[in-house]
């Protein structure tokens, strides 16, 4: 990744890039995302940064679709788990991805990114890689209607019903403004009421 | 509030400044109410706001117990309203303050102000006025439970539980990321998701 010795194929330096900028987004936040602060991170030339990714938007972007990947992947169900198990599997897998990545959570979800902000950075690609990991959760929630775990209704607004309430815990429990309860508890309480409300 | 004119009584001040701090933080958001601009807002020196909440920290704080006094006040049950009915309205009323006051609401709760941060500017006052709301909730939720409408459970736990999956909806839709369905409708199933899975 730097300018001297052998030279780095064009993807390995994208790919590179994004790692600095993921680097950077965990470091400092959000708002320290600019096209300068992960040139320094990479080594490279501001320019290098500005053509590749066009602006900060294109970077944030570009994380961003990095965390939808990993979020997805996150969720999915696994193999062999039992029926009844998998969706609160896949509950509890979403909140250590949270927990685990709450720069990248915040990017993604949270409301310090006003709505004009975020449509700004959405680009055809991230608004793809964002709709698949929602994808896996409505496959989820499909394969547990099909088991009998869930009452059979809409797929993906049963999702968006599970994700707003799964979304709120995690939201919750990362800015520590949790009132009462142990947030483990608290956590399979709710997903508990899900499973029972739903099916 | 001017320093010309009549002497103002000093609770009279006390109010105007945080009138002040209010729309300030509607204006510019959480990053921008800070003491110079507070004190420009009312059109007072800033000796003045330092010398009656100490910094910014207590200048957020006054801001966020009426937010939070604000909130109690909106998500209690209305007399006459039929205990089936009380803890969906107090729910739809916890959306329409959160929609209504969506730079408090981000204050408040949002994920943009670090828990450390929000710890150095909780006061003991703040966090009694946080609790009173939360109390407001735990009421209704006792309430239900007598009146036969949820099943008999802690009823702090329980509340904790409503609570984060209805800030999960409301910030969802705050950071415009909902994926599928009208906001209304979505709602609308969760509360009756969670009022299913808690009876």
């Amino acid at each position: 990744m730097t300018e001297t010795g052998q030279r780095t194929p064009s993807r390995d330096v994208h790919g590179a890039l994004v790692d600095a900028a993921e680097r950077v987004l965990v470091r400092d936040g959000l708002a320290g995302l600019t096209v300068r602060a992960v040139a320094g991170e990479a080594g490279v030339a501001p320019m290098g940064v500005y053509n590749r990714f066009g602006s900060k938007d294109g970077l944030v972007a570009a994380v961003l679709v990095r965390g939808f990947d990993a979020l997805a992947a996150a969720i999915s169900g696994e193999d062999g788990e039992p029926p009844e198990e998998r969706l609160a599997g896949c509950g509890r897998r979403y909140r250590r991805f949270a927990l685990g990545s709450p720069q990248h959570y915040e990017a993604m979800f949270g409301t310090a990114v006003s709505p004009a902000a975020r449509a700004a950075a959405t680009t055809a690609e991230l608004a793809e890689h964002a709709g698949a990991a929602f994808g896996v959760l409505v496959t989820e929630v499909s394969r547990a209607m099909d088991a009998g775990v869930l009452r059979r209704d809409d797929p993906a607004e049963t999702a968006q019903v599970i994700w707003s309430a799964v979304h709120g815990a995690v939201t919750l429990e990362l800015a520590g403004v949790v009132q009462v309860g142990n947030a483990d508890a608290t956590y399979e309480r709710l997903l508990a009421t899900l499973v029972a409300g739903l099916s």
